[in-house]
């Protein structure tokens, strides 16, 4: 055994969160991708069947009270929350993440004084966010302004009605300065919004902290909700009443029921809602959110950082001088909880048998290894066993 | 036995749809509100357990491919054209009805010419369609126009850039003349969207027959995918080339898996698409969609129509004269598959006690009594009954 698959087994032996991984169904692979797809939570099979056999197939219609299927978009969205720093009543639950980048930035851009014709956004954003915001800058009668984020703060203007921003960066794993590019955004007098999907559930958001005014976010990553599960909303309650938005369905309206001819908002993050929400995957995302019961995310975060740091220190020690390079930032401050590396010409191929070996990551084109990092269900042994199995094929 | 009990008895013999009901979850109840949430089909709680197990627990991330999970969208939408009356490649399945809605409306208007200023609405719609049509036309700068069904024609001028009816009324389940007013809006030249909720899988549409420009529905109703499953878009394939979306999510683009900057949009159905499919509901519905599997849309219309007859005349045999009043047209051609009754002032109170005994309607405010026919699993011996338990209970 070589030192560094000891130092591994030392580190499995002193982890806090290790007997989290019980709670989820695995193989005897490594799974890193569970910044693409998070793996299946135990307490989720079990939900679902009951969601489809009694729920639906004995109470039916019932259930949209009696099985609280009505009010599951605020109540999961609260159960979010805590898991990006935000107090209850801000967040709802549907839709996918990019008919909520909609939402959020038509509502932003509502929110703006009219004077303010532009739209910011990454223009290295994960290619949804950059397509939707367009579409929004196009239906609002904005002009689109695509910047790096590093050069935010200097297209900020009073020109400037919202800002759109990713978290963490999808390809590289960079972590950009949340509190301070918000804060910047503030000071220009526009409005700020967060795409959090590569963010929430692997490192501490502080939504509420940092005073973010709109935020996005998909459930299917670090969140384990499920292929395509619901994506969600969060609006700050200070902005709430401003809150205009471009899908007010009749789940949005004051008094849903009353089927009432003129549009009237309902208050607080309801807002948000749009149509019938979607029942069995929502459902079966409020089973797997479960398995963050009395976890911190910042025990979350100080793992998250431990693994690629120990992943990186295992690539360095392990595969060949140059056949491989780090596009993910060294400093913590910078990073995610994913490694890119920049493997030229053959990344596609390395990938592919990396999966025949057990190792699952993503291919991201045209040439990046990306390995995603989920303090949950990965340990210290499964990093150590990547990094050799990675440099075996390299060699 | 009542002279009408026999009746039913007989009928049900001679149904050739009867085999059907042994498709579903069923209980010793009537169940009429499978126009709100349809019945549990027996095909979807092993599928979705195969799904949730297998698919997302062992495949992980490969069931994208190998699972056919990216293509669900549009296969299932293939799968549901039949039923409309429509040929493959033109439906797209995915997002709540309010959404496709604003797909659909914004995608009309930017089909018109620039000079059309108005969008006509359905003003007894579902107000979902209206609340979401006032978006459309806020956001495309065009000013809504609200009329009933029956002023269409005279509201129609060179203003019109698109209008958007419902085929069955909610509320009333008036069917709505589709082929004549379709025609009637292009022959202002407008593009015509239908909203098809409570039509599709009650009633042939005639999609392609009839040249509706755009169309949406859900799939919880009449094709009993579930609560909250997802709704469906189609577009012509003549007007596919020119349908520019409000909501250009990556999974419409030419090239999703290209990350590219640039949106391109994709040929065909598949540009209705937006963000990542909503599997787990998605595939619950696709397994539910195999009840139909045979079946003529035809045969499921003339049941229809005989099942509310059959209803209308037990209620005017059982119920005390006066005492309810059916909102539901005479005419066969003006019926979708309900029969609402107006009860005051104690409809609701009405339907609480039916559905204490077993009989499964919906109360609509102020005062409706609303009672839907599934053809493929309700039979005449269940209308005979709901009629007997109501004329006792308002006795």
């Amino acid at each position: 055994m070589s030192d560094l698959a000891r130092t591994a087994r030392q580190r499995d032996a002193d982890d806090p969160l290790a007997s989290r991984r019980a709670l989820f169904v695995l193989d005897d692979g490594v799974y890193l991708d569970g910044n693409s797809l998070g793996a299946l939570p135990r307490s989720v099979p079990g939900r679902v069947e009951d969601v489809v056999r009694r729920q639906w197939g004995a109470l039916r219609i019932r259930s949209w009270d009696e099985s609280g299927w009505w009010t599951a978009p605020e109540r999961i969205g609260d159960r979010i929350a805590p898991l990006v720093g935000a107090a209850a009543g801000q967040i709802v639950v549907g839709d996918s993440t990019s008919v909520n980048v909609l939402k959020a930035l038509v509502g932003a851009v509502r929110m703006a004084d009219d004077a303010r014709d532009e739209i910011v956004v990454d223009a290295t954003t994960f290619p949804t966010d950059g397509y939707i915001a367009e579409s929004a800058a196009r239906l609002t009668g904005r002009t689109l302004r695509p910047v790096r984020p590093d050069e935010v703060p200097a297209a900020l203007s009073g020109r400037t009605a919202a800002v759109l921003l990713n978290h963490v960066d999808y390809r590289s794993g960079r972590l950009h300065d949340l509190p301070s590019l918000t804060a910047a955004v503030h000071a220009a007098g526009a409005i700020a919004v967060w795409d959090l999907c590569h963010s929430a559930g692997a490192l501490p958001v502080g939504l509420d902290e940092h005073g973010v005014d709109l935020a996005v976010g998909c459930t299917y990553k670090y969140l384990n909700g499920g292929p395509g599960s619901p994506a969600y909303l969060y609006v700050r309650s200070g902005l709430q009443d401003r809150f205009d938005s471009p899908l007010p369905g009749w789940n949005s309206h004051a008094e849903p029921f009353g089927m009432r001819e003129a549009y009237e908002p309902a208050a607080g993050a309801l807002r948000g809602r749009v149509g019938t929400p979607d029942i069995l995957s929502m459902l079966a995302l409020e089973a797997a959110l479960e398995v963050w019961d009395g976890v911190s995310i910042d025990a979350v975060r100080a793992k998250s950082l431990a693994l690629t740091d120990f992943f990186l220190e295992c690539v360095r020690a392990y595969v060949p001088e140059g056949r491989v390079e780090s596009l993910t930032p060294v400093r913590h401050e910078e990073r995610g909880s994913q490694v890119a590396l920049r493997c030229a010409p053959d990344a596609g191929d390395v990938m592919k048998r990396l999966i025949g070996r057990g190792i699952v990551g993503d291919f991201r084109r045209p040439d990046v290894l990306r390995f995603g990092f989920t303090p949950l269900y990965v340990g210290f042994a499964d990093v150590e066993r990547a990094a050799r199995v990675l440099a075996e094929e390299l060699r």
